[in-house]
Order: C-alpha cells, then structure tokens, then sequence
C-alpha cells in the first residue's frame, strides 16, 4: 500500500498539498505534481485516470494554465485533491501515481512573467540604513513608511531550488581604490524572503484593490535573492540594483496555495503613520493580511537565523495593491518577492549582512567563520505555518550552493 | 499591378524590410509581416505559396521563432525576403500577399521576456544631475564612466505603438508637503530611446563578450519609456524607478534587423575613462559599436527634439555584455532600452524634463504652452539612418496618446 498515511505532525499532510512540477522516475516529460509527506502525488495522471475535469489544468508541464484558470478553480481543485489522498476508493485508484520525492526530478514549477522584489520589513530596512547611512538622522529613507519600495527584477534568471548559484563577477570599488576593479564578488550574500505567485491577470488601466488580493494570488514560497553586495553597493546609484541581484534568485520547487494558510493569517503590525486610502488596511472588514510563517535559514546544514514572516511591515496585499496602482497589469505568473524578512532580535536577520553587521561579526560555523559566503557553501531555508487543528503548514524548502564562475 | 515599387527615397523601400506582425484586412489571425513603403507583405502566406523552408519562421503569430532561429537564419530569410520583393517572378506569385498599411491590424511584434532600461546618454544623464543635483561637484554619479547604468522595467506594460497611454496615479510629495498626496501624475514625460531585441538565447552563468552582440541580438527600433516624473522623484530612492516608469513602455510595430543597418554603423564617443577589458571597444579590430539614428520627437504633430542616437556614450554591445557580465542569461525576446537619447544641443534632447528645464521653460506648441503632457496629447518618435547608395532606413513610428485614467 503506497504511503498516503503521512506520520503524525508531517507538515505535508493532507492539510498542505503544495503544487509542483516534476518528471516521474524513468520518465521524460513534466507534469503537475502535489506534495504528500515524502511523495509526490502525479496530479496529472491521478485526473486522467479518475476522469477528472481538472485534468486539462494538472496534466501540463507547467503549472500556468492552473494559475490562469482563478480562484474559484483553484478552491475546486485543491477539494478534489483531497479527495483523491483521503477517500479509500480515491486512493486505491491513484495508488501507482504516488512517487517517492527522492526518485523524481523537480522543475521551476512556472513560468514567471515579470518580477518584482519588495523591501517590507522595517527591522531590515533599518539595519540596511544604519550599515550603510550611520550618520543619518532616521535609519529609514522618508517614503518608507508611506509605500511599499520595490523594483523589478530579472525574471530570466529565477531558478528552481537545487540549482548550483554561479559566483558572479562585476565591478567593484571600495573608497580606497581610485579605480572600480573587476572579479568574483568578494560579498556573496543571501536574502530570506517569500515569493507571491499571481494566478488571475488584470487589465492595463486597472489597479486592483486590497480588496481583490486573494482573487489575483494563488499561492506563496520561499525565495532566496541572491546579492552581490560589492557589485550592488558600486552600480545601484542612482537607478536601484541590477547586476548584484540578476544573476540568480532561487524559489522553491513547491507553491503552497493560500487556501492552505487560513490558519496562519495574522494583523501586520501596528502603522505608525496614516496611509492612503489605497494602502490602508485598518478598516474592521480587511482581513489580517499578514502570515505568521517561521524561517529558517541554514548554511552547511548549521541553522544561523530564523526570521518570522509576521513581522512585515507591509502585507502581500499591500504591495500588490501598490504595484498595480498606477495601472500596470498583471499576467498569470508574475511573482513577487517580499524582501528580506528580518525580525526584532540578532538572529532573525535574512541576510548575512545583517548577521555579520556587514562583516564586522562573522558567524561561528563548524566549519569555520563566514562573513559571506565562500564556494561550496550551500544555503536552504525552510519555513512552517500554524495549520489547522495543531498542525503545521511546512512551506517547500529552497537550497543553493555556491559554486566558482568558469 | 501591386505598389511593389516604393517611390524614390521611400525609406521603406526594399534595402530595409523591417519586421512586424499584423492581421490582414477582413482576417483574424496573426502573422509576421514585411513593411515595403505604405504596404505589408504577409510574410507567412509567401513562404508557405512560394514552398520557402522559412514558412516556419514566418508563418507564426509573434516573431519569436525567428528569433530563436539565430543570426544565420536571419541572413538566409533577409535574403529570400528580398528576392521575394525584388525578383519579378517570385513578386508575381505573393502579389496577392501585399496589403496597405492603413488596413492591417499591427500587433506588439514579440512576446517581451525581460526588459531593462539603461542610462547612456551622457547628455542626457548630465541634464538629470544639472536640474535635481545643482549643487553636486560633478553632474555625473562616480560609477558612470565605468559601466553603463541600468535596472529592469515591467515587461508585461510594454505596449505597441498606437496603444493609448492611460495617465497613471500615483503618490507625490512636493518638499513643501507635509506629507505624500495621492492623484494622477501631474509629470507626465516621454523618453524618446532604441530598444534593442535579443532573438538567440544564452546560457546562466556564461558572459556574452562584446564581440558576440551580432550573434545575438536581431535589430532594433524606437522605444518611448513614458515616465511619471513626480512618481518617480518621491519613490526611487533607494532602489530605483518603479511605479513611475511601470505603467506603460511603447515599443513600434516594427522591428529593423541590424541587418539593415550596416552602413549606419558609426564609432561612439571617444572614452574619456579607461575601460574594464570586457567594455573595452577600443580596439583596432573591433566593429563600431554606434549607430547613426536621426531621432525625431513630435507632439501633436510639432517636432519639438531631434535628438542623435550617435552621441550615445555606451553602445548596444557594452550594454549587452554589461548585462550578462554577472552570467545573468538571455532569453528570445530580452528587450533592452538605450536610455533617453539626448544630444548636446538644447532642442536634441529626448525628455520634457531636459527640453523644459524640469518645467521652467515651457515649450510652445500650436495648441499652448507645455511643460509637461496633458490629455489628449499625442506623442510621435520618428527615425531614420544612412542606408546602401545614400539611401535613408525608416526606423518604424512608435507613437501613443495621453487619456485620463478611469
């Protein structure tokens, strides 16, 4: 009997059913895969074989068209799916079309449109602010609690968790080198956030409300954007990063469906400033737009930070309602980042940066101190939410190891 | 007889042959096209009546197959275009395929992958210091002599030339607010540049030197990055132009191979820095990395600029190999914007912002001052460049008109 019996506490149980894509083991082609516990659920092959409607969205290699299809679909299917792990005579017919996680090969699970990163938690922005700005009289620039900052980001070199990160190389100059010198960066760092994924389009012309948050997001992951602080710090002015960030961002191999993440809604924390009435979420009808998701960040295996989710200044809804107020449309698979989740305390900074106090403090690893990251190290974040009935919610991890340019 | 005689001096006749994507009168579908004088050429109908190998290539609703198809494809399909056109027998058998411009649909001619937008006109960038940093030492940021100054725009808003401009909202803040307002931009500026079209791929973590720029971008055409200046100005610190650039990038219907453009190739300004050896076109056996293109900025029909896209500082091939030093791959349809162009002379310069001295000196039109764009205005970029035989190359128009938002 194939293993549809997580063990108790697995936070992939039948709660979670997080989407992917994979290609079954001996196969070659892709295919929409749900995680359950240690295995993968060929949701593709389990429609077909049940007859399913869903199939036309679950088997297809990417998981756009089920993006597309809205949030009425997406609720239709998530209920189907859990039909077919739980109900025996479900069960019994997809019994062959469950596939240990080991034995299969995990994709980029869509294709991204536009990519957007975000900068949402004020203890980062802050950090940020007093490495680089010591002297300055607020540690946060004057817009910043009056918008969601964001730029866009290179959505060609958004790759899926495992993928090797090649150390980039670019320009770079400290105030003591007359000249900008060329090589490797010699600050390769990290950023802990959540990446959105949007589902339902929107026309050009039409902001979409705070309201219309859950109709246009289908689901979230964890997403590690890359930084090369050396080339960043000399190209970023004035137009905003670009080579220190576009040579790879890693996102999970698993979406997680906010359908799954009721349970971990909570109220941002409290605005020290009144906001426009297109960002403002006090009103008694909003929903908590916040979700109390628990990082972890790992280097080598040794865990060096958690930073949690729920302190973010600014909500997942916000920043779409921000992005898309000057009329800009969205297309099924854009994906957005939060920016790097930081929390209050030493160690729930989501960069090395921050953790290392721009490598003044390096970090106590077992094997050896870092103040970035050299070759060969590998970074995995994991995360967990408060799920229903106890349970916990686990998001899909994202992994990458540093590995020298040619 | 069908017009395949274009008038002498037609800048579309059949020595330039640029490349779009239309619906044929009375049709639906979409097919690649061939713009000869006032006329089009389905591209598509005549490979497949004429049984050309190319009927893959062109029989396709975007240009992308062509692009993907790689620098020799795009000689070999020139060539058999231009046999189609010119040959007398071949133009007997696609006669019927010759449509007038007035009574096709033109269409976005590529699925956009990625987007950026550099900064390369010294002019331009010196204009920009001069009006928000008065006071600096130096107009120009300490980076910009050392590499070409970019960031990554929203591909899903880059529209086609014809596509109304929706005015976009935004928050504003004046130094005299107290605090940010909310309304329609009240800024709203046009950025007269080329947009550069990468057709062949390349791979995560491999540089594309400068010498390889042929092999992999097809052509060019004109690119307006209509910008909302006073969003702009209250958002980008610290991490660059969002929301007032995101709303809308209008690219023209047609796409001009490099191919084209041989005898425009001209040498950029000479370098008053040293270059990093990957930027360094300085040598006796590299190409001229320039191009001859003699811009024109009308609004309301009143040409207001005529800035040189010669005068750029950095060329397509540094911008290319700049933007893929990191080893920041490229996809088919990577479009890459050259920055405003603007000349050295006061009416060559590509912005409102520089032409009114950021709305000091209004410019006066037949219809009444502007400093900035009202409803209704409509904005055209036109261009043309030395062709074979003293021949002049039409750039396609890219033009779009200002409505107010919903």
């Amino acid at each position: 009997m194939p293993p549809f019996d997580v063990p108790e506490g697995d936070p992939f149980g039948p709660h979670n059913l997080p989407y992917g894509v994979f290609t079954p083991p001996g196969g070659t082609a892709r295919t929409v895969g749900v995680r359950l516990g240690a295995h993968v659920l060929d949701a593709g092959a389990a429609a077909l074989a049940l007859g399913s409607p869903y199939a036309s969205l679950l088997a297809r290699p990417t998981l756009n068209p089920l993006l597309a299809a809205g949030r009425t679909a997406w609720s239709d299917v998530r209920r189907a799916l859990t039909a077919w792990v739980t109900v025996p005579s479900h069960r019994e017919a997809v019994a062959g079309m469950l596939h240990p996680l080991s034995e299969v090969r995990l994709h980029l699970p869509f294709e991204v449109a536009d990519y957007v990163d975000f900068y949402s938690s004020e203890h980062h922005a802050r950090n940020v602010g007093q490495i680089f700005r010591p002297d300055a009289a607020d540690s946060l620039t004057p817009n910043w609690k009056h918008l969601p900052i964001g730029y866009h980001g290179r959505a060609g070199t958004v790759v899926v968790s495992g993928t090797e990160v090649v150390r980039p190389s670019g320009q770079r100059k400290a105030p003591t080198d007359p000249d900008p010198v060329f090589g490797p960066s010699v600050r390769l760092d990290i950023e802990a956030e959540v990446g959105f994924v949007v589902g339902t389009p929107s026309p050009l012309g039409r902001p979409v409300p705070l309201s219309a948050f859950r109709d246009h997001v289908f689901g979230l992951c964890l997403l590690n954007d890359w930084s090369a602080r050396d080339v960043q710090a000399w190209e970023y002015v004035p137009l905003g990063p670009f080579l220190g960030k576009s040579f790879a961002t890693s996102v999970s191999a698993w979406i997680t469906p906010l359908d799954a993440l009721d349970e971990a809604r909570v109220a941002p924390p409290a605005r020290t400033h009144p906001l426009l009435p297109y960002l403002d979420d006090s009103g008694p009808e909003e929903e908590p737009g916040g979700y109390d998701l628990r990082i972890s960040v790992a280097v080598n295996g040794h865990v060096v930070s958690e930073p949690p989710f729920a302190t973010m200044y600014w909500t997942a809804a916000q920043q779409l309602a921000h992005m898309t107020v000057n009329g800009a449309s969205l297309r099924t698979g854009d994906l957005y980042g939060s920016g790097t989740v930081s929390g209050p305390g030493a160690r729930e900074r989501g960069s090395l940066l921050e953790l290392t106090w721009n490598g003044r403090e390096p970090l106590r690893l077992p094997g050896g101190e870092r103040a970035f990251l050299q070759d060969g190290d590998e970074v995995t974040l994991t995360a967990w939410a408060p799920g229903p009935d106890g349970a916990r919610v686990g998001l899909g991890e994202v992994s990458g190891r540093v590995v020298p340019g040619a």
